[in-house]
C-alpha cells in the first residue's frame, strides 16, 4: 500500500468519526485502515481534537479502558445554540404563519434537514451525560427532529403510535388525556424497548403536556427510566404543564386578537456552557 | 490569526462539506474561514477529492460557473450497496420476525440511525442526477429513511398525512385505494410545495402500489413532476404493482404455511455503477 500522508489520514478519520457520532472507534481500527503505527494515530487524533475544538465542529473524546478508543460528539455551545434558535424565532414570529384557531405553521422548519440536524445536535449536546439508550417520540411531526437527535446520540429511535399496527407485533397500549381534553390511545410495540433501559423523550410541540405525560407513563409500563425531555416548541400558556424539567428550544405566544405570533428562545439557552 | 496547517484545513473542510451533503460552498467561504489563498484552497480540495474517493467516503465535485464552488455527495457504489442490503436481508429472513397475518417486523431497522443513514445514502446516490427539489413520503414508518435521503440530497422532506391537520393550514386532499382495498384519504398542506418542482418519493414499503399511486396523483394536483420512487421493501407478490419504474432495496416473500420470510436484495443492485 502506498504511504498515506497525515493530511489524508486526518481528513478520512474526520469523516468516519463525525459520520457516526458517539460511536467508539478503536485505535487499532484506524491503524489497520491506514497502515500506520499506534503512536502515529495518537498524534493524528491529538491534532484532530484541536481542529474540531478550534473551528467549533464538535468534540473528540478519547475513551480509556477495555472498550476504549476515540469518539466524536456534537457540541453546540449555548451562545451558538441561542443564536441559531434566535434566527428561527425571527422566521416564525409575526402574522404570516398564524393559522385559523391560533395555530402556528412550522412544519417546513421541522423537516428541513440542515435546520433539523442542528436542532438535533443542540438537543444531543444537552443529554450525552445522561447516556440514553434510545430516543422516544410520538408520531408524526416530531419524527425528523427525534431522528436527528438519535443520530447525534448514536442510539435508535423508537416511535409511539396512535394505535397498534399489525406489522409491529404485540403492543402495550395506554390511554392519556390530550391537549384538547379528549382521551387518546398511545401504542408501542413490545419488541421495541427493553426493561431497565434509559430513554430521552424528543417531540416537536409541548402545550399542556398531556402527550408527554402519556409517554412517561408508557415508559413506566416498560420499566424504562426517562432521563430527559426536550421539545422544539413550547407554548407560553398554560404556564403549568403536566410534566416538569423539560428543555424546549423555543417558547411561543399567539395574540388571538391581532393573530400575531411571538416566538422566543427558551430561557435555559442563556447559559455559557 | 495563527497560521493554519494543511492537515487542519483539510480535516475541518471535510467535516463542513460532508456535514451538508449536496450544498455548494464557494472557495471564498473557505479562504475567509482559514485565511488562505484561493490557489492553496484549490490544492487542498484536489487532495481531499482523492482521499474521499480512495477510502470510499463519497464524492467531492467542483462546480463551475457563477454559483460555483465545491460540494460533497454521498456515493455508495452498487457492489457496496448490495453487500449492505444483503446483510440486512439476512437479519430479516427466517421465522423470528414473521408476525400473525404474514407481516414482517422491521420497524427497528427503519429507525436505527446508522442503518437508515446508509439506506438514505444509497437512495440519494441513485437520484442526484434527477435533481429533486424535495422528498415526499407518507406518514409514518418511512419518515426516518425519507429524512435521511432528503439530508443526503440536501433538500427538504415533505410529509403527506392521513388527514388534514389544523396546524398545517389549507390542504389538498385526495382519495386513493389502499393495499387492503379500502378508500383512504391523503392530505398535503398547500404551503409545503410549489408548482413546477421536482419530487422524489421515498417510503418504507411497497405492496400493491396503492399508496404510491396516491402520492403520484397528489403531486399531479400540485403540478409537481415525480422524478423517481424508491422503497426500503417491496413484496414479491403481487408482481404487477400500480406504479412502475421504482427502485426498492429489498424484495420480500413470506411463506404463509411455514411462516418463514425470504428477503433478498433487489435485482438492480447487481449493477457495477
Amino acid at each position: 500500500m502506498e504511504k498515506i500522508r497525515r493530511n489524508e489520514r486526518m481528513s478520512a478519520m474526520m469523516k468516519i468519526l463525525s459520520g457516526s457520532p458517539n460511536k467508539i472507534f478503536t485505535l487499532s481500527h484506524f491503524c489497520e485502515l491506514f497502515g500506520a503505527a499506534k503512536s502515529t494515530m495518537s498524534e493524528d487524533i491529538d491534532i484532530l481534537r484541536d481542529v474540531v475544538s478550534q473551528f467549533g465542529l464538535g468534540e473528540l473524546e478519547t475513551v480509556t479502558g477495555a472498550a476504549g478508543g476515540v469518539r466524536y460528539r456534537t457540541k453546540v455551545k449555548r451562545p451558538e445554540a441561542r443564536r441559531f434558535v434566535g434566527e428561527l424565532c425571527q422566521r416564525l414570529s409575526g402574522a404570516e404563519r398564524v393559522l385559523p384557531g391560533g395555530f402556528l405553521y412550522y412544519s417546513d422548519i421541522l423537516s428541513t434537514p440542515d435546520i433539523v440536524g442542528t436542532m438535533g445536535e443542540i438537543m444531543a449536546t444537552e443529554y450525552y451525560s445522561q447516556a440514553p439508550d434510545f430516543v422516544l417520540t410520538m408520531e408524526t411531526k416530531g419524527i425528523p427532529v427525534a431522528f436527528a437527535t438519535a443520530n447525534a446520540l448514536g442510539v435508535p429511535l423508537v416511535i409511539a403510535r396512535r394505535s397498534s399496527k399489525v406489522y409491529e407485533g404485540s403492543a402495550v397500549n395506554i390511554n392519556y388525556v390530550s391537549g384538547s381534553g379528549s382521551i387518546e390511545t398511545m401504542s408501542l410495540s413490545r419488541r421495541s424497548v427493553k426493561e431497565g433501559q434509559r430513554c430521552l423523550i424528543v417531540d416537536d410541540f409541548l402545550k399542556g403536556g398531556g402527550t408527554a405525560k402519556g409517554m412517561v407513563d408508557l415508559m413506566r409500563e416498560f420499566g424504562v427510566t426517562v432521563v430527559g425531555m426536550t421539545f422544539v416548541m413550547s407554548t407560553a400558556k398554560p404556564v403549568k404543564k403536566r410534566i416538569t424539567g423539560e428543555k424546549s428550544l423555543m417558547v411561543m405566544d399567539i395574540d388571538a386578537d391581532t393573530e400575531t405570533a411571538f416566538v422566543k428562545p427558551a430561557f435555559w439557552l442563556n447559559g455559557d456552557a
